[in-house]
């Protein structure tokens, strides 16, 4: 009789499975909804069933959810109550639930040291080495995630009122995103009052876009948010000793590298897979008896 | 039979009033509880009438506000509904409520040229030229107010966590912080997400504490506010060519100066007199008969 091994890439939008074999061997995938375990943790229950049914069926096998073992990787798996509420419920033989970065770096740098940043609406940063994980950065919007896509909105919307008043010069981003709010400055206060990361991150493909045409508020905006993914990349690469592979993942992370440090940029490579492929691997380590690195992380 | 004006200065935590003659002595005062017109405006035209019942009081006099005229400056003016409900409901023959900030630069540089920058919490500059009132930021925590309270405080939350992952250096300061958050970076992502700027606010002191001490982080921080405020002064100094009085008013006012540039602190000169004073100057000055320059500003 043949095991298999599920993945589990859950997030806020969408349940994606990976069925392998014991050798680690995708034979089926399948896509659900939405498995935020912290806003509903029900509903992610029923995707995460669903999505792993769903890789059965494309691998030509009878669902069977209480064979496998499974490692899930979800945002949100730092609140323990809801981890808890999840793990007790799951359909699987055995599961473990990480960090949607841990499985994440798992896909991009395989099983080898090495590091990765997740450049998104936040940003982390997971190194491994010598078989250890460490987090950086990744607090959050607040007071944390410098150099993220909801801070470079937010810093665009403070420039636009910076030339508002005449405090900047005004440029044609701050022009373009003044026009976006009617040209009042309020209708941007009562925005940012409200605005959730997502909400800020919005502006940030303008910020990008008009960097590349030489706006000086564009460029300055993108050259503070690099200064941050730097001094982050710095602190990875002390944990690493600059071994092993570096990647950017995320959003931003295909337009962020002519803005970073040379010494980064030129360490930077394409991952070697994506996340699901990360969190199959994981599982096949973690219940297949092989030889293998077991996922520890903060949370 | 003698004229009298009131001046009213009310905010989120008390409400004064002045009472003057038509040559502007004030001859009483009245002290009452919280008048935020946003929040409570019921409260604060409660507060507003016992304020100046007990500065004709004070002056000997029966209290008969329907025959004063009078200015309020009020915080959240810049909010139509609010005003129009309170104003509306005031006890007086007359009146104007104008921004907090209006009074506070009538009563620190007097009937000339001039500009004030209110540095507390938040940060506000106001400047007049040739008699035109012209706001320079104010516009909040979100998105404004650099080198305001709130933002020095979150710059040190979000300091600490820097040095938490190693960002930056560990130094006195985000070591006291993050003491004071039981050593715990969660901690501090949870006060943070739902702090107010009043809550940021509280860490600053520590700031300037730290940074006196020669603190390398804190004086970076001090460094950063200072440079907003720097910049908001340069383009207050270019409304008013740089002529007439300027002051620095708000919390923070006695302990900025050492962090600015000097061709700002070199400019600095204590206000001539309080908001309340103020208030009643162009309560006399609007309704008096007095030549004088009518109050007009942002809101």
């Amino acid at each position: 009789m043949t095991s298999y091994f599920l993945g589990i890439d859950g997030g806020g939008t969408s349940c994606r499975a990976a069925l392998a074999d014991s050798a680690g061997r995708i034979c089926g995938r399948g896509k659900s909804g939405a498995s935020n375990i912290l806003t509903d943790p029900d509903t992610a229950l029923k995707h995460i069933a669903e999505a792993s049914r769903l890789a059965f069926v494309e691998a030509g096998l009878e669902p069977d959810l209480a064979s496998v073992c499974a490692v899930l990787g979800l945002a949100g798996n730092n609140v323990g109550d809801a981890v808890n509420y999840v793990k007790a419920r799951l359909p699987f033989a055995r599961a473990d639930i990480v960090s949607d970065g841990v499985i994440a770096l798992q896909g991009a740098i395989g099983d080898e040291d090495g590091a990765i940043g997740i450049v998104g609406t936040g940003t982390v940063f997971i190194a491994r080495h010598e078989g250890r994980l460490h987090s950086v950065a990744g607090w959050g919007f607040h007071v944390s995630d410098l150099g993220s896509g909801a801070r470079l909105g937010q810093l665009a919307l403070q420039e636009c009122l910076l030339a508002y008043d005449s405090i900047h010069p005004m440029t044609d981003l701050s022009r373009a995103i003044l026009a976006e709010f009617a040209g009042d400055p309020e209708n941007v206060v009562d925005f940012a009052r409200l605005a959730k990361p997502g909400d800020f991150g919005r502006y940030t493909p303008k910020v990008f876009e008009y960097a590349e045409k030489g706006d000086a508020a564009a460029i300055h905006i993108l050259k503070t948010g690099a200064r941050g993914i730097d001094e982050a990349l710095d602190a990875v690469n002390t944990l690493t000793r600059s071994t092993g592979r570096l990647c950017l993942l995320g959003g931003l992370a295909p337009l962020y590298p002519p803005y970073l440090a040379e010494r980064h940029r030129n360490r930077l490579s394409q991952p070697i897979a994506d996340a699901l492929t990360g969190a199959v691997a994981l599982a096949v380590q973690t219940y297949g008896g092989a030889k293998g690195i077991r996922a520890e992380a903060r949370a």
